[in-house]
């Protein structure tokens, strides 16, 4: 069958397993993110009620092995127990000047600043939105309309998210003119040539921390630290890092930076935007002024509570669930390299995150491997929940170099909090023989 | 005191109280909004634990007397009991190919098929948002943009929410021409004034089905009817109406409505805009195309279900909660207007939404009044909470044409699913003291 050879040949089956010395292990990664660690939460137990991480295991009502955490994640019943008062006695609007108000207000600004310490930024840094795609377009169009007379030139890349992508789109409806950084073969961004594509109109830069299909971990503090002093603001999407990789705004000068509650394990149809003091945004969003002006509507209450309820569990779990990720990670994908001939790793083979194994099988189709494993009770990704529904091949991983029916045979494994090591013990009892029926029935085919 | 008179002399505490032959009875209202009745769910018992409405009272967790629906209304508990499992394990995206996606979709299409239900609407013309605020922009911005080709010409009143008022700033910006209606004395915009100005250029009419504020309920079917064959959309939010009024699609040609979950008793953050089918608008927030393109973003589905169930039981309840309701705000207005004198009710006597009551006291500022009500443990509003933290006077009631220290005067009382009749009784216990009281301390106050 018909390959691309992009340079660098990608892991795959015949090579070593990247289990051994290169294991990309979250020391590894935290420090090819230049030093950063957790600066907030340490290893202080959970607060309240038992972890849930005691019983991980079948979570989802039909009983599946759930390997798709990238499309949604459950909300943690600790989250879910935290924000239960604030639907019913607990409610209440935060412009109101009454005591219901007054409480509302404080459980707002309470959950502001839990927010801030998640990400080591100060409360008034931190705006509430209704979910990532909300951030990034505040973000992007609210920072490209405000500082227009400083320029007219965006930067974005071929790997981020749909929503940045649709959103650089609309800015050239706008008049703003749109540069996409192609990413290397494993859909990493190089800052040197992100760089060489900054002119004196450019006045924004907007790079996903981690992509949320393939995986691959950009170089965010190199790429801050080259714009520094420039005057071109930095947005980061972190939505598919949150959680997994420390975001510490203290020490990585990001100016803007969007991040989902549900990532975390709190209550979808929420999100944050960071935005560092000084960074200044049009309104994306008319109405009442609320979150400084900057984002009208009634504030979700009981999800921003759950947001902030999630974030502080994210951050005190984060130095052992990375670990226990990766370890599980880097097991999937050692076996599933060993025991399948012709399978191969997309994206990068370190500078991934700990939950993300994703691959690509020789000769079948993604979209048949997903129906056979979820006639097996797995459920798992041909790539972003986002155009799931759609016949378009990855647009990532076309940027990575692949063919269309190589993007085509690529399959996605995200596990979570509630993934037991069982999870892949069951993948790896129907796998390999699921390929081989596929591929005993596929013309495209031929090597056996 | 100075004290405008705008024509007609507005209902006050000389005149005879508005209980007697011409009280405002749901029923009225619906023949006034043009034989509307309620054609979801009937008197069918409600589904599922006990109605709450068994054991109104005591609320919130700081035992207020809470009668500032308006601004927060406590979800339902039997709407947190339905979210409840669509937080923990039937999480899901319905964009996933997978079981746990389908499961998803299904919940999602049959909240859709709930709320359209609700509004007498089909499912396809549901687009799910972030709330009142973002239907608002969606509907005004997505169809002016959409429509610019037809005209430039937007028609707003000077009455409609904060959100329109500024979503009208806005679209000047983009260069529309908008028109503001200014009302009548009691807040009602005048069809045949609204018709007038309507040009060759008009594309939209903004119309709210009623004031969040003062309560004074639209000629909705009215309006509608004489933008028939016109050309000219019709948007209304019908927030402040939505669960007191029925919506009824199916009789009343309203081509774009926004309704929000909050107001049914369901969670925050979440809101719908109708748009009748054939209307064609431009998306707002760009990203992953969800909603048909119209609202990017992954689909909040605990909150989701959740407006569902509001939207049932919100239906199912409407015969008999909006009497009940009307009754209490009758009590309410008749003893205030007897028990205090120089007291006037603002907004219209008749066409008047079932759980508002709008007074001016003369002589005295709102906020002493609120925060006097405060210290007694009883929770109210001075007017829209959406700007009730500024200094400035109600846009409404200047529009109706009070003098800034009329309107400065003002408090504003809502009922609701929650509020039993004893709440006024605790009103009227401590108000009549409290704006003596207030009274003997204000120079502004003379009369006695």
């Amino acid at each position: 069958m018909a390959r691309s050879d992009p340079g660098d040949a990608p892991i795959q089956s015949g090579d070593a397993p990247i289990q051994g010395g290169g294991a990309p292990t979250p020391g590894r990664e935290a420090s090819s993110q230049g030093g950063n660690t957790p600066t907030q939460g340490g290893n202080a137990p959970t607060q309240g009620g038992n972890a849930p991480t005691q019983d991980r295991g079948v979570f989802s009502e039909g009983g599946e092995v759930y390997l798709d955490y990238q499309s949604a994640r459950p909300v943690d019943p600790r989250v879910a127990e935290a924000m239960q008062p604030y639907f019913t006695e607990r409610f209440g609007n935060p412009a109101s000047l009454h005591a219901v108000g007054d409480r509302a207000t404080e459980a707002l600004e309470q959950s502001r600043a839990g927010v801030a310490a998640f990400l080591g930024a100060t409360p008034g840094e931190i705006v509430f939105t209704s979910g990532a795609t909300e951030s990034n377009n505040l973000a992007l169009i609210g920072y490209a309309r405000k500082n227009k007379r400083s320029g007219n030139h965006v930067i974005i890349t071929e790997v981020d998210h749909i929503s940045v992508l649709n959103i650089g789109k609309y800015l050239e409806q706008e008049g703003f003119r749109v540069t996409r950084i192609p990413p290397d073969q494993y859909g990493r961004i190089n800052p040197e040539k992100l760089r060489a594509r900054i002119t004196d109109d450019t006045i924004l830069v907007s790079v996903g921390w981690a992509s949320n299909e393939i995986g691959t971990v950009q170089p965010i503090p190199a790429i801050a630290e080259m714009l520094g002093g420039t005057g071109v603001a930095l947005h980061v999407d972190a939505v598919a890092a949150e959680g997994q990789l420390p975001l510490d705004m203290g020490t990585v000068p990001v100016d803007l930076l969007t991040i989902s509650s549900n990532d975390i394990y709190g209550p979808q149809g929420l999100g944050a935007l960071y935005i560092r003091r000084g960074t200044r945004l049009a309104a994306v969003t008319m109405g009442g002024g609320q979150e400084r002006g900057l984002r009208s509507g009634t504030e979700n209450l009981a999800g921003i509570v759950g947001m902030a309820a999630a974030a502080r569990i994210a951050t005190e779990e984060l130095p052992t669930e990375a670990p226990r990720l990766a370890a599980l990670r880097d097991r999937l994908i050692q076996e599933v390299l060993c025991a399948i001939p012709d399978s191969h790793l997309n994206g990068h083979p370190v500078e991934r995150l700990p939950n993300n194994a994703h691959f690509r099988f020789e000769g079948i189709e993604g979209e048949s491997l997903l129906l056979s494993l979820r006639d097996e009770g797995i459920a798992v990704s041909t790539g972003s929940a986002c155009s799931s529904k759609t016949l378009e091949p990855s647009h990532t991983l076309i940027s990575c170099g692949l063919l269309h029916e190589e993007a085509h045979g690529s399959l996605e494994f995200t596990f979570g909090r509630f993934s037991p090591e069982a999870d892949i013990d069951r993948v790896m009892e129907v796998l390999p023989g699921i390929v081989r029926r596929l591929r005993r029935l596929s013309p495209l085919y031929r090597k056996q």
